[in-house]
């Protein structure tokens, strides 16, 4: 039975807000339903991904937007909640134990899902700034990526984030120089190269191929997969040079799919920090190792046409989620200032904790 | 395709001990597989259900364990998390995501899950205590259930609990009249009536049909279901007498099962506080309203043959896998000197926050 997501709902990112996370989730929730052809009695799951430390906030929430599903539950899995929520929903219809599963990523910009105290593989180096410091000069060293690379990520993610509305830098523009002169957070890493933790809910729907046929533009979920690693950063990989999770959770989605890296029309990668960005399509198959540089320099591939996490700032559960709207949004032709002509094939990269784990999506309209 | 659990592990329910979550949960999870014809390569699922805080956990313990599977994550859902791991694992082998899932329950003593403070319909009465007597009170207004029954409830899964192992009280025991003699905790409820917050672990793994020929005794899940009202105490029912959750839950258990209440030989209830017993067996249909008193006046099925909650202590995120355990082991004839003879048919029922959701597993052998 095949899968299609037929709705989705991302409120504007933000910080600091007085707002608590289920208000910001039920927010996304009720405009999503505003909007969808679905009664809630026929929403017969719901799961809620968040680092947030709230007990039973999927009920919650359900409680607040007035949902009395068959289903509900919380998911946990740093970066990767949201695609991890977005995978049991697909299982949840694929099994026929549910037809519609709402699936709302949620967080506040305090999230504990910042910072993994439990890896003390990493030392006192323990902020993810440093593991992606690592990756980067791995990458200037053995393959020549450079400063002017990184800051081209920067800058195509933060002009992208211009268009979009939900981004937290929608109405900031950073000119290349300012992004290349920014100060060093750890080396060689700068300021835009790091994503911003901020506050935000994403909402997608889910339901069943008998459901999806009141909708005008279903979006279809061709591949899905998930790979894990592990926990530490000692974990993810024999070298610095590829992510393991990302090649394995590629490689089994694109069989499923049935397709190549080439069929891929447009991307969001998982850019918490800009050399992630290089290495994604190099781990992906997009380009070859060492060539990710490539892909940006000739600019090969649409991708990260929200913002990535990098424009569009990174409320942790929610990151996956927004992920996945995009690439829906793009699909459906209704992407508004940003949308790209002719994509039919698009791709969701979405990981946690140093690339430890990752999720993969290809979704076909 | 038809799911079974195919061995499962729960390490001794204790108190304040030293141990750390993943160390409790590694130690379940490394019994089992050292018991079972698995080999951890094929083990491509694990979900942790813990109302901990700690972020990661699923990756961690996977980690620990030398796992690593395609799909990870740590599900929250208070004390019904442990049964929606095992429904999502369910899910994901019948849609073929996975074909071998792990799934952990862990809680230390001090978990957060043991109050819900977002749920301010309940005033300054904010322990489950109080709704728990409320139930109670009603129960005893209405129906003429009086504190000998709940008592003999206590004085059951307490006796129960004596030939558990792994239960809090196994080496504990208490007469009649002591259950009877305790102190008031909140009037009607004493001391025996109130289940005992904990820590421990259990694991279970569920697999599909083709991996479970190679286990000489699997037990087959028949009918599996969740159903959640909300999560305030408010939205439990309109009124008193009946948990709707449980009500319908088990309608569709029994529904996908082609069964009904009488065809079970052996159950599992969520007697989180005695008056739960009662209410669980007339809303799942084992008794008439108002007559549940009888199910354990003329001791008219075997429950909660582990000890129960009252007996084994409650570690939240574990007590629905464990109590998925103790069905399993019974219908395996594997449970040692607690064995209840010819048992076929067995129920799960594990339930959340006042019954604002329940779960139930109906497993045949």
């Amino acid at each position: 039975m095949r899968v299609a997501i037929t709705a989705s709902n991302t409120q504007k990112f933000t910080k600091n807000t007085t707002f608590t996370l289920a208000e910001i989730a039920s927010r996304s929730i009720i405009n999503l339903l505003f909007d969808s052809r679905i009664q809630r009695s026929e929403i017969d799951g719901i799961i809620v991904s968040s680092s947030s430390f709230e007990p039973y906030l999927s009920n919650i929430i359900s409680e607040m937007v007035g949902l009395k599903p068959k289903f509900s539950t919380k998911v946990e899995n740093l970066c990767n909640s949201g695609t991890s929520g977005i995978l049991l929903a697909y299982s949840l219809i694929q099994s026929e134990v549910c037809n519609a599963v709402l699936v709302t990523g949620v967080e506040k910009q305090d999230s504990p899902g910042n910072k993994l105290n439990w890896d003390i593989t990493r030392g006192i180096f323990d902020m993810p700034v440093h593991w992606a410091s690592l990756y980067a000069s791995n990458h200037f060293r053995k393959y020549g990526t450079t400063i002017e690379d990184l800051a081209s990520i920067s800058f195509k993610n933060h002009r992208n984030a211009n268009k979009n509305p939900n981004a937290i830098f929608f109405d900031k523009y950073f000119t290349l120089s300012q992004i290349m002169d920014a100060e060093i957070v750890v080396s060689p890493l700068k300021k835009f190269d790091c994503c911003y933790p901020c506050e935000g809910a994403s909402s997608i729907l889910l339901v069943s191929e008998k459901l999806a046929q009141r909708f005008e533009q279903p979006i279809w979920i061709i591949g899905i997969s998930q790979n894990n690693q592990g926990a530490s950063f000692a974990s993810v990989t024999n070298s610095l040079d590829s992510i393991m999770s990302t090649k394995l959770a590629a490689k089994d989605a694109f069989n499923q799919a049935d397709l190549s890296p080439s069929d891929i029309d447009i991307a969001e990668l998982h850019d918490a920090f800009s050399i992630l960005e290089i290495m994604a399509y190099e781990d992906i198959g997009f380009a070859n190792k060492g060539d990710g540089k490539k892909m940006i320099r000739d600019n090969l591939l649409s991708t990260n046409t929200r913002g990535g996490l990098l424009g569009c700032g990174h409320p942790i559960g929610a990151t996956g989620i927004d992920q996945t709207t995009e690439i829906t949004v793009q699909l459906q032709g209704l992407a508004k200032q940003r949308q790209i002509n002719n994509v039919k094939t698009g791709l969701v990269h979405n990981m946690a904790a140093a690339g430890t784990s990752t999720t993969i999506i290809i979704l076909r309209n």
